[in-house]
């Protein structure tokens, strides 16, 4: 079995990999396909060195089936098909006492603060697995991770049929925000300046604009009669999203901070006051959403492979790395982990 | 009868006023006293002043006895101790429509829109009126208003009994946001930096810190086991305020906006995200708060007494507004219309 090892200054090197045999809790996973995500992308630039013990094996977005189960493990036997909720809390913090256990003041995002699933054979324990249903090809349920953050950005905003929404940002968590309001019943619209992704979102039936080109708060209020957008969701985390972010919501209206700012922006505090509107961050998932991510993408209801803009080999990590980097015609790209 | 005019320039004059005979609607009000406003003094900076027709009569925190009713008002009659909602919504836009009329997108604010109550005679839309129970004072109804500010933001914060709760700033609106907080039932600190200001709070029985003193964060953890508060109130106006108010709330903790930014502050959304943060402005007050305003005046539950600095005549305005400039010893002042 193989893994691309993460060695810092962004070396990456594929090289032979020791199955972990799963211990009490625990299983082994056959990874079938992972794909990339920004996170990785900012690892491999050297950011959260501090929780890395290098070579680190990055990856959390993936889908594969179990080889191996340790003991006490129930409910769950080798050639299941599954994805991973890649969240080990601590069960004993405050948040986690408050039911907020998947931002637990200690958690260990897995394939950060332990191996990820660049690899062929991944152990983690037994309850961060959902069960693929057999329709679901492994190639998009490696999907399923990125679609539970939309679908739990969507769920924070209170989101109801009708109501209008705003997406700032077109990568594939804007893109997938998008995608699960529209499936939830809401009018979207999303802003993004990257040409590629602009028109491919409208490809795949989303009304996307450039906001450079756009006025965007002029055709929000034009779309909703000077009432203004009922959810915003920024997801560019750059100072122009955190300055739109307020332009746009109606009274009351609800802004979802799903980007991860390095910097805090300057924010218009005083259209909060004037507006009374509201902001909620949203990090993650919950259980619910991975169950509710599995079944919008068992059900064909979003076109989840076509934002997929290539599939390469563990050795190829590299070039995807490259290719995220540059922006462009890029998406989501997947790594094929037992090639 | 007289007035304080305001004739821009921080010119104030005191002179004769012609009182205005209520139209259809309306009622006049011989005012008792008037608090002067935060809002008051920005005026009185030239903020605002494209809203103003000079000489403008301000003042919006009082109360009176109706004087005369104009035709088709019904259910009030002469001699009614009322105060005013200082609201005069349009009624038709998107706003209103959604029931937010108190953030009506067309919103009169009577005493910056229209003449306001520093003069001894007032007349305003009936619509406006809120009824005062016989045992309470006219000087201390005075403050039903900013009590009507501190219910609406408690109130949109969704405090519960026994939560936790911090207040940034400790002016009148703060000190009132954490005695109507307090009322509630939650535990509340209040962070201030003007030793008068902490010293008063202090004697009315709200735990005062100086955070300049005091490591707030560490002692909303140690207050919480950990957690953090579960409502912060930025009172404060200031980018210290902005950059606290992240770092105290537990996980999906609340912060609500009260202050009126006149600069965007950089605000840390990382901590958004990280701690799914929810924030809220909150702007003026709706009927409801008016009336728990009123409620907790009456009976006393509120010492609104200490809170008087100062009472003056109309003539004292212009020192009123040094005072309050100053910072230093003072709190709310008071004016006597009709001495």
């Amino acid at each position: 079995m193989q893994a691309v090892f993460f060695e810092g200054n962004r070396k990456l090197r594929v090289g032979e990999s020791v199955p972990v045999e799963p211990g009490a809790g625990q299983v082994r996973i056959q990874v079938a396909y992972c794909g990339i995500c920004g996170t990785d992308l900012h690892l491999f630039h050297g950011a959260m060195a501090h929780r890395l013990t290098l070579p680190h094996v990055m990856g959390h977005e993936m889908a594969g089936t179990i080889e191996r189960v340790g003991s006490g493990v129930e409910g769950w036997r080798a050639g299941d098909r599954v994805t991973v909720r890649p969240l080990d809390p601590c069960g004993k913090c405050p948040a986690c006492a408050a039911g907020h256990s998947h931002i637990c003041h200690n958690l260990k995002f897995i394939g950060i603060d332990t191996p990820g699933a660049l690899q062929g054979m991944w152990t983690v324990p037994a309850h961060t697995l959902h069960r693929l249903p057999d329709g679901l090809a492994l190639r998009e349920a490696a999907m399923v991770e990125p679609v539970a953050v939309a679908c739990h950005d969507v769920r924070m905003s209170g989101l109801k049929e009708g109501e209008f929404a705003v997406v700032i940002g077109g990568g594939p968590i804007g893109t997938l925000v998008a995608l699960v309001a529209g499936a939830r019943g809401a009018r979207v619209v999303m802003a993004e300046v990257n040409p590629f992704r602009v028109a491919l979102a409208r490809e795949l039936g989303i009304e996307a604009v450039n906001p450079l080109d756009t006025d965007l708060p002029a055709l929000v209020n034009e779309r909703t009669g000077g009432a203004g957008a009922d959810v915003v969701f920024e997801v560019s985390g750059s100072q122009a999203g955190a300055e739109m972010m307020t332009k746009l919501p109606r009274t009351r209206g609800r802004i979802v901070v799903v980007a991860i700012y390095g910097e805090a922006p300057k924010v218009d505090l005083f259209r909060f006051f004037w507006r009374e509107l509201q902001l909620c961050g949203a990090r993650v998932y919950e259980g619910q959403d991975f169950e509710l991510a599995i079944e919008l993408a068992a059900t064909g209801r979003l076109p989840l492979a076509r934002l997929i803009t290539d599939v390469l080999p563990l050795g190829g990590l590299e070039e995807a790395m490259h290719r995220m980097e540059g922006g462009g015609a890029c998406m989501k790209i997947l790594v094929s982990c037992t090639d």
